[in-house]
């Protein structure tokens, strides 16, 4: 069984897409948010209970609506929902690019993290345009790549961030694996005044692309490629770890 | 100017003894969630404005209570409320460990990754306990190792996250620099029934202590030590991109 999950709630097209190509490969359970979770980012919910409600289509069990987080609907998929573990979890089709720094806000990229912690392998797909979008070739990517993952097996630990440009499978140019890019976005906040004359803010932003080097995930996408970013939930940094072991700290 | 933030809320008292150590060292601005977000990771408010409150105490300004996420509260500050960058972020001190696994959910860790990410030196500092908290050790770490970092600075892009054991000063063992262990929380969901007979579901758990293996934060801390930890915001996984290079993947 393979667990579908996402960050833009049960009744986003992306899922149903998804749903439609992973139906063809496996038995699916959907556990997703009843309501839309975008940059959620690895958000869980503490201090509301959660509640689960049973989705059926055609007189059939889709899946199960919570009100809580992408990482929420995993930990009570794996833990309360689900008797048995799902092979697979995959999370998306993602309406929005998630590449470079901004995959740290990601509900849906923080979906597969979860379940690759939790000890199950995990993706997460998402769509490269905030325009209408079209998940024809997205799902027929998933629909190839993910026998291979059931075959081939997943290091432990590691999830799968998936992005797919947003041209027509045809004009794809194949498959690379990538690192995360410097990619950010550049918020600004936008400065309104209610009717009783109180500021309020909202937060917008503009990607500012980082194309500079070759090997990342949205060059990869940019120039047409499917990218593929192993990712892990360990943010040590390595290389200053080992530099900043020589500064002599006393205390205590 | 040292920006001071965290998630435990600005009246949090983790907060308070913070703020009182950093004023000793320059000027100070805090700008914090106007109510507790713990465990909302690196989550960012889109969906809804946000609210600035100017803060006052003794008829001089202390900072600004803002209706968000603290990555909402790093980036607003520096985007908006502050006219100069300042020259350190720091996020605390958090009433509870961020340890291991458990830093992706965290909103003190992620407040100081989301400054890095902008391009300030940022630190997370926490108290290594859920029961009743003395901050004064952490507080006067803060002041005894603030300093050390303005005066030889953080290689770019890098966040220290700092756990400071919950034991008196004279007790500490001293500092040492870690990776992330695999400490994480095995959540279980308690199943209640509300008055309208419908289930509801509160997320609990248990840590799981990663105690195996020498140089991590949970090992340095359970021994007394204070944990340094350098983190960033990129999630890949090097070594797996290497192994899983020779996998290949047809499509387009």
């Amino acid at each position: 069984m393979i667990l579908i999950t996402n960050d833009d709630g049960i009744n986003a097209p992306g899922l149903r897409k998804l749903h439609e190509a992973v139906s063809e490969i496996d038995h699916t359970i959907v556990v997703a948010p009843e309501t839309e979770q975008s940059a959620v980012g690895h958000a869980i919910t503490l201090s509301q209970p959660l509640k689960i409600r049973e989705v059926k289509e055609n007189g059939k069990l889709f899946g199960y609506a919570v009100n809580g987080t992408p990482a929420d609907c995993v930990k009570i998929a794996l833990t309360t929902i689900l008797s048995d573990s799902p092979i697979l979890t995959v999370s998306g089709i993602n309406h929005g690019s998630n590449l470079g720094s901004c995959v740290i806000y990601s509900g849906t990229v923080s979906a597969a993290t979860e379940a690759a912690v939790m000890g199950i392998p995990a993706i997460a797909i998402s769509l490269s345009t905030w325009e209408e979008a079209d998940f024809t070739a997205a799902g027929s990517f998933a629909k190839r790549f993910i026998p291979q993952i059931l075959s081939k097996g997943l290091p432990s630990g590691i999830a799968l961030n998936i992005n797919v440009p947003a041209i027509p499978e045809q004009e794809i140019r194949g498959v690379v694996w990538t690192r995360q890019s410097k990619t950010r976005v550049i918020e600004t906040f936008d400065k309104r005044i209610d009717p009783r004359n109180n500021s309020y803010f909202w937060m917008a932003g503009e990607i500012e692309w980082d194309d500079s080097e070759d090997g990342t995930d949205s060059t990869a996408v940019n120039n047409g490629y499917v990218s593929i970013t192993p990712i892990h939930h360990d943010l040590t940094h390595y290389k200053a770890l080992n530099d900043l072991r020589n500064w002599k700290i006393e205390f205590g």
